[in-house]
């Protein structure tokens, strides 16, 4: 039977390009896979991991002959990627992305798709802390969401087939604009992040505290936070410089509700602290009974590096 | 061979205690053990599971002949335990605690304690978000450290048994002072804690986001958090109740910080967002080479679930 994709084309095979890779095959569903990265070394273990066929320095050599494009790079490498492969695309051609951002990335990339091209945006809601080729593993995406982001004028065809591709890969499949995506993620992902780096930069500058101390005793809850401060600084810089306006906002709120928590601990007013406490709780109920966590610890984060041992 | 305590009283047999209890069989190290808590079903449950010989209701009636009593109750409760108890303490017994805050919660203890009774506070560097007599587990305390905070005139032949018994549990020992400890507790734990119990508030009250929207896509980042939030309600007030000011001031720092990052995506500066991104990743690093956290999934917090994958 015909694969659902002659050639799958990755630019950029970390750890989502990889995981694609990985997940596309276990369903075989692409006939060949190609990709691109800037380093040579990233170049060189993709092929040999058998991630993609053949790995191209050049972003317009690997999209040739490709019926399904995937940029999966920190999204502030968009703009360029996407001048330099637009007059190399094959009619008929999806291009989608993975970015963690979808406003601002889709105005870098939509204007630089020639006509008889399909370019639907699309974020999969599933990652780790860990980055590179070898940082991937089939399973990161099963039972996640992917949440995609067409236009109004997108092929309703070339959205089913999208959509579709990702159900393949596990996933279940959302449809919103990128607006709306941008205000949920700021809060679900973006604004986390940015207060666990903060959390783990407050720790290193105090002078009464070592360092050695912070991480001797980091199991009273710190190392949960160090966990999601360890992603990728490029990627995540990119996320907040394309993400502004939702973030401030998120930031905002999240600065105003933290001092009614603080007056509340000045003050020595016990009963809203617990109610407060007592709240946050129904949500984590709410995650476990949805199937985006267990009780069990970390599941679904990474089973490839869990069921080995290794790394 | 004798057993290093004749009998061990845990006042309070939640996830500390009932853990106290199980790594204590492990190492064999006491002759009998027996318990106290509030509800009937508790006590029956621990008696169920053996947790301990007797549960009882009266703190007083669990502390006789015991020669060492480790508070196991949220700090406060203290008080009026050790008002309870202190007159029914047998002569040359130790009495500890686990409060995950040390100078308050002494202050309720030490005024009660009888002379020839060695009073020496502690607090293990360990836990899960999971309450009650049925989250212990032996292996809970493996690894981790034990703070112990004898005062000034503490029997020094005490505080060395006192010691021995955390490492025979498992743990590593370090001494420091209360208010020492409170420093640094509150910024690797009460803190976390806080902004953890805090984002998932301020998620739950936003109009145009819907709490089924934060839990569909809560594996971006979000779902780390919850379930640090979801711990004890209760516990965690008795903390920010317990130790205002050093959490009053090391919020005050992570407010400022966090300010700084604010400022840098309001105005799009990158390198500074790329610098301090880059900073917090070296703690992680110290972290993992310190054993108090593994590159894989959540490491040891909790060993027995995740092995029957139950619960
Ligand atoms: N990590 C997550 O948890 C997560 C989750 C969902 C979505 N995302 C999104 O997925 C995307 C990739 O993230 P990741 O975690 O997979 O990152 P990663 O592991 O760091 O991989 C990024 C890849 O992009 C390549 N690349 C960078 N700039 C490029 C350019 N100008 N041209 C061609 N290739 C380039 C890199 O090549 P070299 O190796 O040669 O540098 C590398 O192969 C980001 O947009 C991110 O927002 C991430
Ligand atoms: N959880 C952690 O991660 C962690 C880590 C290190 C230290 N600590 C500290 O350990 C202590 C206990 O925490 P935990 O997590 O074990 O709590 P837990 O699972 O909620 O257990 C608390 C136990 O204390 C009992 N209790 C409460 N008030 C009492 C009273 N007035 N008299 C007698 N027993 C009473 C409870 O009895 P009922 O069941 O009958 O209510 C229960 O058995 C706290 O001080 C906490 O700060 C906790």
């Amino acid at each position: 039977t015909k694969p659902m994709f002659k050639r799958l084309s990755l630019i950029g095979i970390g750890l989502i390009g990889s995981s694609i890779s990985h997940a596309v095959r276990r369903a075989g569903i692409a006939g060949d896979i190609v990709g691109c990265a800037v380093a040579p070394e990233t170049r060189r273990r993709a092929e040999e991991l058998g991630l993609v066929r053949k790995a191209y320095a050049d972003p317009p050599e690997a999209v040739k002959g490709a019926d399904l494009v995937i940029l999966c790079t920190p999204v502030g490498a968009y703009k360029k990627i996407a001048e330099a492969i637009g007059p190399h695309l094959e009619q008929g051609a999806i291009v989608s992305d993975v970015g963690s951002v979808k406003a601002a990335p889709v105005q870098d990339i939509a204007p630089h798709m020639p006509e008889g091209v399909h370019f639907i945006a699309g974020h999969p809601i599933a990652g780790t802390e860990q980055s590179g080729p070898d940082a991937g593993f089939a399973e990161l995406f099963d039972g996640r969401w992917c949440i995609l982001t067409p236009g109004a004028d997108a092929d309703p065809a070339a959205v089913a087939k999208l959509e579709d591709f990702w159900r393949k890969l596990g996933s279940n499949v959302e449809i919103m604009s990128p607006e709306h995506h941008d205000m949920v993620l700021a809060i679900t992902s973006h604004v986390p992040h940015l207060i666990a780096y903060n959390i783990v930069n407050t720790a290193e500058h105090l002078e009464r505290v070592t360092d050695s101390e912070v991480i001797k005793f980091s199991a009273g809850g710190f190392r949960d936070f160090t966990r999601i401060a360890a992603s990728d600084p490029v990627m995540w810089r990119d996320v907040f410089l394309n993400n502004k306006d939702a973030v401030l906002e998120m930031l905002g709120r999240f600065s105003e509700d933290l001092i009614t928590l603080q007056r509340a601990i000045r003050f020595g007013d016990g009963a809203t602290l617990e109610r407060l406490f007592t709240e946050a709780r129904a949500i984590r109920r709410g995650i476990i009974q949805a199937g985006q966590d267990t009780a069990q610890p970390d599941f679904g984060r990474s089973p490839a590096r869990a069921k080995d041992g290794s790394k």
